[in-house]
C-alpha cells in the first residue's frame, strides 16, 4: 500500500503527538491534525498538515485517526464528545474508520471505546507506546497494540512511522495492560537505583565506581544506564515527568484493585511520586523519586 | 610475574570455592586447600591441590590466602581463631601474607579484620563477588576489591584467574559496601519483575508476550532477561539461593541502621525473603520472591 493511499489524522499535539505527526508527514502520510491550543495547529500547518477545527473535521477527513493526549477522560471526549471522532464517522473519507490511541489510558476504559467504536462501525487499536519524547522525535518508539490482529495489521505502516518495536499484544485493552507492566517495572527499578546510589553516597562510595560494577552483571538495568550518573549528580530535567508517572501509576493501581492483586512496591512508588507532586516537583524527571528516597533518610 | 611463583591457599570449598579453586589450579597456581569437611579437599587433592590439616596450615604454606565463606563470623573464626590463619602467619612460607576475603560479609567486620591482618604484618583486601556458581566454575565472577591499591596490583594474576570483572573499589571495605549496592539492586529489581509478571499474569497478558516488550526499553533489567521466563514458570532452581540473598540482605539493612539511612524497599524485600526462609524454601533461588507476591494476592 502506497503511503499517500491512506489519509491519517492526529489529535493531541503535545511533546509526544507534534514529533509523532512530524513523522508522518516524513513518512508521505496526508495528515490532518487537530488540538485544543491552537499554536501546534498552526507549526505543523506550515509544515504540509491540513489543519482541522474539530475532532469531528479530523474523523471526515481520515482513514485512520491517531489520539495522543494525557488520560482517559481526554481521550473519551474526543472520541464520544460532541464534535468528536465517532459524532464524524458517518462523514468520514471511507467507511470502517480505524482508530488508534497511543495515549496511556486506563485499560477499562480503552476495552469500553473499543465497544463505542465497534458500535459505530469503527475499528479501534489501543497502542500506547514507550521511548518518552525523545523516541517520539527519532520515530524509534515501541509501541505496544491491543485489538484485533487484521486492524493491526492494517496500521502497520502508520505503526512503522512513529516507532521501530511495534507488538501485537492481543484483544482489546492488551496494550495498555502491557504498558501498565512496563510502567510498574520503571518505577521499581527506580526505586532500586535510588537505593543503590543513595547506599553507596553515604557510604562514600563514588558512583562511578558503583555504576559500573552493577551494570557489568546481574544488577544491571536500562534505567542505570540511562539516567543512574543524572540522578546522582541531581539532573532532573525530563525525560518523562513525575506527574505522569504518577498518573500511570494510579491507572495501574487501580487496575490492580480491579482484579483483586496487591502490587506494594508499586503503590510505595506512586506515594513517593505524590509526594514530588505536592511538592511542586511533578515537572522534573520520574527519576527525581532519588529526592523522597534521600528526604527519607535525611 | 610467573604463576607457579605464587602459592595460593583457598579456605572454605563450597559452591563458590570449589570451582574457584578448580580455576586456580588450572592458572598453575601452587594450591593448598582447607575446609571443614572432608570430603571437598579430597576431591580438590586428587585434582592436584595440597590438602591442609587447618587454615593455619594453609597460611604457612601460602603467599595469597583466600577465604570464600558464608558469613562474617566464619571469616572471623577461620582468620583470627585457634589453628587460623593469623596464627600461621609466623610460619608463612614469605612475609607480608596477602588475605584476600571473596566472603559477602559486613563491611564493619571487614574493616576490624583488615586492622587485625595489619596488625600481625599482613596485608588484607576484601574482594566480594557477584556471578554466582556460574560465574565460579567458568571462571567470569564479578570481583569488587577493597583495600591498598599496591595489593590489589599485587593480587591481580591470582583473581584474574578466577574473575573477569576485576574493579578496584577503594579503602578497607569498599569491596563489601560496592556488594552491598549490587544486592539492593538484584533485590529490588526481582520485586519489581514479580510485581509486573504477577500483573501481567492476572490480566491474561502471556509472559511470551510482556517480556520481549519490556526488554525492549527503559524497563529492560537483566533479571528479567535471565529470570523472568523461569520465575514466570515456576522454576527455581538456584543460581543464589533465597538464604544466602536475606544473609546479605541483612548486612545491608545493619549498615544502613549504623550509617542512619531508610532503605524501605531493601527493606521490604528482605521480610519477603525471611517469610520464605520461615516457610522452609530458603533453598529455592531467590527469584521464589515472586511466590510471595503472589500469596499476597491470593
Amino acid at each position: 500500500m502506497k503511503h499517500d493511499s491512506i489519509s491519517v489524522g492526529i489529535i493531541g499535539l503535545g511533546r509526544m503527538g507534534t514529533p509523532m505527526a512530524r513523522n508522518l508527514l516524513k513518512a508521505g502520510f496526508p495528515l490532518t491534525v487537530w488540538n485544543r491550543s491552537r499554536a501546534p495547529i498552526e507549526a505543523l500547518a506550515a509544515e504540509g498538515a491540513r489543519a482541522a477545527g474539530s475532532a469531528r473535521q479530523v474523523a471526515a477527513a481520515s482513514d485512520v485517526v491517531i489520539t495522543m493526549l494525557p488520560d482517559g477522560p481526554d481521550v473519551e471526549a474526543v472520541l464520544l464528545g460532541p464534535d468528536g471522532v465517532l459524532d464524524g464517522v458517518r462523514e468520514a473519507a471511507r467507511p470502517g474508520l480505524l482508530i488508534i490511541d497511543m495515549s496511556t489510558i486506563s485499560p477499562a476504559v480503552t476495552r469500553r471505546l473499543h465497544a463505542e467504536a465497534a458500535s459505530r462501525g469503527c475499528r479501534m487499536l489501543d497502542a500506547p507506546v514507550s521511548g518518552g519524547d525523545v523516541g517520539a522525535q527519532a520515530g524509534t518508539l515501541s509501541i505496544m497494540a491491543g485489538g484485533a490482529r487484521a486492524d493491526f495489521d492494517a496500521a502497520q505502516p502508520v505503526l512503522a512511522a512513529m516507532g521501530r518495536t511495534i507488538t501485537y499484544c492481543g484483544p482489546p485493552g492488551s496494550g495498555q495492560l502491557v504498558k501498565a507492566c512496563n510502567q510498574i517495572m520503571v518505577a521499581i527499578v527506580l526505586a532500586g537505583v535510588s537505593e543503590s546510589l543513595m547506599f553507596a553516597q553515604r557510604a562514600g562510595v563514588a558512583p562511578d565506581v558503583m555504576i559500573p560494577v552493577l551494570q557489568g552483571g546481574l544488577a544491571r538495568t536500562q534505567v542505570m544506564e540511562l539516567r543512574g550518573a543524572r540522578m546522582a549528580a541531581h539532573e532532573f530535567t525530563p525525560g518523562f515527568t513525575a506527574s505522569l508517572h504518577r498518573k500511570d501509576l494510579r491507572i495501574v493501581l487501580e487496575t490492580a484493585r480491579e482484579m483483586g492483586i496487591a502490587l506494594p512496591f508499586t503503590r510505595q512508588v506512586a506515594e513517593m511520586l505524590n509526594r514530588l507532586v505536592e511538592r511542586g516537583q511533578g515537572d522534573l524527571d520520574n527519576s527525581a523519586l532519588f529526592t523522597i528516597v534521600e528526604e527519607m533518610s535525611a
